[in-house]
Formats: structure tokens, C-alpha cells, sequence
């Protein structure tokens, strides 16, 4: 089935989104709330729905010869909506991130000036396969008083119409004003041209968050005329020094690798200092055996030779620059911390970067010198993360500097506004 | 004098000023402030050479017919270049934003999580006429730990060229170390197509600031591949409540329309609520008599009519749209408070509005009403600017929501990495 587009009707449901936006920031905290519980509460009124538009999806992905761990991505059950309707409510009971003052001073001549938290006014999220981030980003949008455009995949176009529909019946049975009960904006298309088009649209969508693969990012970052917070690649790197405890350093080397290898806070290199190569032999077993292939560089490649490893080597510029997402690992003996520093300049992706140390100017060093959003010191990688980290949810992970930096949650959905009060002041 | 440009040495020197930034973000406080000293008394040392230089672009403005306040803009003296030197001298005093930790918390597992500041990284100035803003955007970026590819008007060309050449040797003079004292990178040419190639450099540069007028916001914001915080109109409102005290009433307004009318925080259009319509022959008349052009509404005008003055009107869409800029003022009066914040939606650039009421109610509705970067309550909308509110020195007035909003100070040419530190903490 094919979804022609019209400019006219997307530029219109962006206008729409935008002044529902206006309305929805001057909603109360109980409002905004009870549209999340009524949202959560349509999405299990409307499972059935959800399951026959999702079981066409399904479908054209078989059809077209996809694989299973694609079409595991895609396929919702009751359990998953009812896991998507709980997080929608998860974010009811979460702080209310508007209306406080962040910050408020006098000046001399008795003008009191705050900061306070307000929201950035549209928020564009483009996204693929995985249904439930189509409830999850409404959600964390509606909370924080945003107006939201989703454009999903077109592989889960269905169930993501279905989605949509079902939270914007919650929004309509909502206690929020007419208005700002058409916050929730869907590309109703698969037509590619519509994304383009939507990223011209500066005067009504604030930022845009691109969530997927490479070749989305890179294209929207490409055409996009809106600013644009990116979630780029994570080519993590822990480094090992000499003083660090061997128990911990297997444990987390292995929970950074092995527990989850697909995501983009999984380890990609890691780098020995001189002072840790006594600790590689106990290393690369334990890596090898949880069925880690090993990239290794000339010095490495001599200690997995002794003990009988399986290894790929030695390891290169493209290993060393590599997101593998999967049980791959470069290794590399690096002499001295500083070397490890300008390695992760070179290679890594500023996403997250932990060091193994019980050395407190080490730590330091480290925490100093690496400019990465997430840095870590005696933690594993996978701890780079909203919710690990007590930011509530997770929108996303930002690799952009400007605004939000790493894990982003409800609070880097707002900005701050001036807020000003005088007794008659003028400038002199 | 022609200078041409190289898209190979543009790309270089980008390169070069990234180098230094990793560098420059490493350096302690006292280096910082160190380089910004031997700035300024490198600009001092070469007041000559910069007199000299600015007699070119003089000269150049004078045969290419340009009027006399572009001149003025244009033109150095001995006190302006010693003023420029202080500006510098001034903001190494000022308190270093990085380094601090905005937040520290643990969570349940022991991780100890904070925030710690630091720089954006590289940012891209771009700006027209006054070549302080050359001293004075290198010494923000400088401070705040930052690495800054200038490009300024051909106008100023040489000027700028001058000014540069001496902030350089101040860097090369100080305590910085070596490659920190690449960090101040400047487009040398006049042609165009140079700014074009600089905003594709999104892996060097990280964000971009333009300052001038509508036509290079707009070029900038169009062809940036980089992120773009804006310095947009400023169409600023008051609204005047019949709780507001009359003598109050006038001071502002006259403070805010006449002072200076020619910058971004001035009036534009003054909404009467009905309320107050019995202040309005007052406040017409002050108007009036310091020389401001009224635009007047249907029902102002007749007020006016009766005094006498001046009028134009009744105003239209467009004059309640117009970035003045000068002693003109649209006014209109409307029902209610409401009607007032449905104006400045509609026709406000989220720059600065304020109100003026002794009613709390009121004033409270419009904090919260009005989504404006800067919104004051009984003060001149002169005070929309970083100095005044006490940011210490600005680097411009946002219009775009993401990552700052309002004007910018030093806290503005910075962000936050998350800090975390474990135990041997893992994931499960």
C-alpha cells in the first residue's frame, strides 16, 4: 500500500502541532499528567488494533525476505504493549521538568533575574523499526509540555499508525485543553520525499532527533535546515592501567563486551597500558572464552600466540575505528595514559570512555582530559545510559555538543527563559 | 585588494584551531587568563599597525560611498583600541565557567554521577562591521576554554586582519602550551564562497554564531551544516496594565523606545490593555514629544487626534510585524492580557516582552504565558542583554531555544560530560 504525501497537509499538521504546543506549555503538571494516563490507558483499550496493524507489518517484512532478528524488532504481542502502556505511565509519575526556577540573583540595581525551565516548543523525532519508541518519545515530549512530530519507518508504518491513534484518543479524553490535544503530529506517509520536506520546516519544529542507523543520521543531519541533536556512534574505549584490580577489570570487561554487544555503549577497543600488560594473559582468556573475536595489536597478538587464542591481527586504523556493535574487540597496549588519551582523540566517537584504576591522579587525569559526554572510572561502559544514570528516561543519547551532551532526559527537552521583575528600572 | 581563498588552507586551519581546542580545554584558569592579558597588551603594543590597517577599510567605506554612522561603526582610535584592550583584560577577571560540577548525585548502585562543565569546542563566529567584536568574541572563547574561527565583514576586512595578527602574538606570549596557542583561527579573504566552505566543517567546528544583520542570519542558517545558535529580530512589546503606575508607565517606555532605539532590546509595538486606556494620552503625548513616529490602531489614533499629534495609521500587520530599529513605535490597544500575549505570538520574535502592572495576577499570567526568551515585569526591555542581567559579558542574544536562549554569556560557550565514578561497579 502506498501513502502519497502533500506538502500542503504535512506543512499543515506541523502549524497545527505548533500552535497545540503553545497551548500545551501553559497546561498545569495534573494535565499534562493525566494525558499520560489516559494515553496509556487507550494504548491497552486498543491492543487489538495495534496486534492486526503490526501483524501486517510483520507480514511485508517476511514478505520481503527480512531477517529474524529484524522482524523481532518489529513484532509486538500483548505483553509488549502492555510494557509500552506502563512506561507511558512511568513517565506520568516522573517529576514535572517545567516551571522551576533553575537559578535566581539580584543585581545591584534590585532587578531580580531567574532561569526558569520552560519547553523547547516542537520536537521532531525521526525514527526506524522499533514500534515502542513511537509511545515512548510521545510520552517523554507530552510530559515536558513539547508538541511532537513522529515519523516512524515505513516497516512499522501500520502499527505505528495504529500507536498514534490510540494516543491520541488518551489526549482527546484528556483533561487538557481542545487545543492542546493535538500535540502528537504523525507523518502519515511512506514517502522518503516527506522527510526532507519536514526538515525545511524551521519556523515550526524547534529540533529534530534523529534515532537509527547511520544512513539516517547522516541524512538528516545532511538536510536538515532545523537543529539537529544527534545520536552518533559509539566507539567506546575502556582503558586498563597497572593498579587496577584484576577481579574488577574481568568483570567489567566482560559486562562491557558480552552482556549486550549490539548496543552503542558496548566496549569497542580496548586499550592496556604498559603498566596493566601483566593483567592481559587473565584478559584475553576471559574474553575469548565469553566467544569474543580479538583484534589485536602487535604486542597483544604475542600474548594470545602463547596461550593458544583464536586471533585476528594485527589490528588496524579501521579496527581501531570500527563500531563493531557485535563480539568483536580491538585490543591495543598503549605505553602511558597519555597515549590512551590521544588514541581516543583520534579513534573515538566522544560517546563514553571508562578507565580501570585505583591510581587517584590517574583518575584525575582522565576525568580531566577526555572530553567524551560519559566518563567513567571503575564502571562498566553500559552504565552510559538515562535511566542508569537517574535521568529518569532516555530520549536518546546526544553525540552533539550544543545543548545536551550523553544520556538526554526529560529536563534536556526543556530550555530556560529569562524571567525579569523590577520596580520601574530603566537603563541609564 | 583581492584575497583569494583556498578551500585546502580554510580546511586547514579549521583543522589546526580544532588541535588547539583539545589542547586549550586542558589548560588551567591561569593560562587562560594569562593568554587574555597578553592579548590585550599585545593590542595595545600594536595600536599602530591597527590604526593603520583600519585607515585601509576607511578609506575603502568612504570611496565606496558609504554613509557616515557605517563609517562610525567602522572607524578605530587610540580609545577604542584601549577599550577593546580592557574589554579583553575585564573578562580574564571574570569567574572561570569550567571546571565546576553543576550537579552531584549517587544512585542506589554507589555510582557517584555528576555534570562537569566544559567548552562547546570550536565555534565559528561570523559577524559584519565593528571590529571589537573580533577582540572581543576571541578573548569569550579563549576564556571559556574554546577554540574560535573568526570571519568578520570585508568591510573590516583589514581591520579585523590586524586585530588578529596581534591576538596571536598575545597567545604566543603567554603560558599557554604550545598547541593551545593555535586557538584563534581567522578567515583571511574577502571572497564569499569561504563562508559557504567554513559551514560544512561540522566535524571541526561545533557550533556556529552569526551576528549582523537579517541577510547573513539567513545566509548562515541556510547553508550551515553545523549548528546554528541565532541572533535573530528583536519585535519587542510592552504591555501597559491599568494597575500600572503612570510616572513608572513613562520612564519605561521613553527608556525603551528612545534611549537607543537602533538595537535588538528596544520597543517596537506598545499594547495598551483597555484597562489603561485613561494613560493613554499621557504616554502618546511623551512619545510624541521625544520625537518617536506613532503607528497608531484604530482607537489610539483618535486619541491622538484629539491631542493633536502626530500619527500614522491606522496601523497594519505589517507595522505590528516591523523590526523598527528607529524612533518609530506601533501601538495598539487591546481588550485583555489575553488578547495582548495572543499579539505577540503571533506577531513577537521570542526576544523580550514586558509588563507593566502592579496587579500580581496579571503579572504572574504573563510570566507564565509569555514564552519569549527575556520576559520582565515593571522594567525597560533595555535590560535583555547579558551585561545587565549580571551574565558578566555577551556574546550575543539567542532566538533559538536549543542550548541557550537569551543572552549568552561565558556559561553559554560551554557544556556538560557526565563525571561517573565507580567501584567495579557492573550492569545486570
Amino acid at each position: 500500500m502506498n501513502h502519497p504525501f502533500s506538502p500542503e497537509s504535512l506543512r499543515a499538521m506541523a502549524g497545527s502541532v505548533q500552535s497545540a504546543s503553545r497551548s500545551l506549555a501553559r497546561q498545569p503538571t495534573s494535565a499534562r499528567n493525566d494525558a499520560l494516563v489516559q494515553m496509556a490507558s487507550s494504548l491497552r483499550r486498543h491492543t487489538d488494533e495495534i496486534l492486526q496493524a503490526n501483524q501486517r507489518d510483520v507480514e511485508k517484512a517476511r514478505t520481503e525476505g527480512r531477517d529474524d532478528a529484524f522482524v523481532d524488532r518489529l513484532i509486538l504481542d500483548t505483553d509488549r504493549i502492555e510494557s509500552m502502556a506502563q512506561a507511558v505511565e512511568e513517565i506520568a509519575g516522573l517529576p514535572d521538568p517545567l516551571g522551576g526556577f533553575d537559578e535566581v540573583w539580584t543585581r545591584p540595581n534590585g532587578l531580580q533575574v531567574a532561569r526558569r525551565r520552560i519547553p523547547l516548543g516542537v520536537i521532531g523525532i525521526i525514527y526506524e523499526s522499533r514500534p515502542n519508541v513511537t509511545s515512548d518519545a510521545a510520552a517523554l515530549c507530552i510530559k515536558s509540555g513539547n508538541g511532537v512530530v513522529l515519523k516512524g519507518g515505513s516497516d512499522a508504518f501500520s502499527s505505528n499508525q495504529a500507536i498514534v491513534t490510540a494516543l491520541r484518543e488518551g489526549l482527546r479524553n484528556s483533561s487538557l485543553d481542545t487545543t492542546a490535544r493535538e500535540a502528537i503530529g504523525f507523518v502519515d506517509t511512506t514517502d522518503r520525499d516527506a522527510v526532507s520536506h519536514l526538515l525545511t520546516f524551521s519556523d515550526a519544529i524547534d529540533v529534530v532527533i534523529p534515532r537509527g542507523g547511520k544512513g539516517l543520521i547522516r541524512f538528516v543531519h545532511e538536510h536538515s535546515r532545523i537543529p539537529v541533536i544527534k545520536h552518533d556512534d559509539g566507539v567506546c574505549h575502556i582503558v586498563v592501567d597497572g593498579s587496577a584490580d584484576p577481579d574488577d577489570v574481568e568483570a567489567i570487561l566482560l559486562n562491557a563486551k558480552v552482556q549486550r554487544p549490539g548496543v552503542c555503549n558496548a566496549m569497542e577497543t580496548l586499550l592496556v597500558l604498559s603498566s596493566a600488560t601483566d593483567q592481559l594473559p587473565r584478559i584475553l582468556t576471559a574474553l575469548s572464552e565469553a566467544g569474543v573475536r580479538l583484534h589485536l595489536c602487535p604486542e597483544s597478538i604475542e600474548v594470545a600466540r602463547d596461550l593458544e587464542l583464536p586471533r585476528i591481527g594485527p589490528a588496524d586504523d579501521a579496527a581501531y575505528a570500527e563500531e563493531f556493535l557485535s563480539l568483536e574487540l580491538a585490543v591495543r597496549v598503549v605505553p602511558t595514559l597519555t597515549d590512551a588519551v590521544s588514541h581516543i582523540d583520534r579513534f573515538g566517537s566522544s560517546h563514553t570512555e571508562a578507565l580501570l584504576t585505583n591510581d587517584l591522579a590517574q583518575s584525575q587525569r582522565f576525568i580531566d582530559e577526555v572530553d567524551s559526554a560519559v566518563v567513567l572510572i571503575n564502571a562498566s561502559t553500559r552504565f552510559s545510559d538515562g535511566g542508569q544514570l537517574g535521568l529518569g528516561a532516555e530520549i536518546g543519547i546526544s553525540t552533539t555538543r550544543m545543548h545536551a551532551y550523553g544520556p538526554m532526559g526529560l529536563r534536556e527537552l526543556t530550555t530556560t527563559k529569562f524571567v525579569v521583575v523590577g520596580k520601574g528600572q530603566i537603563r541609564t
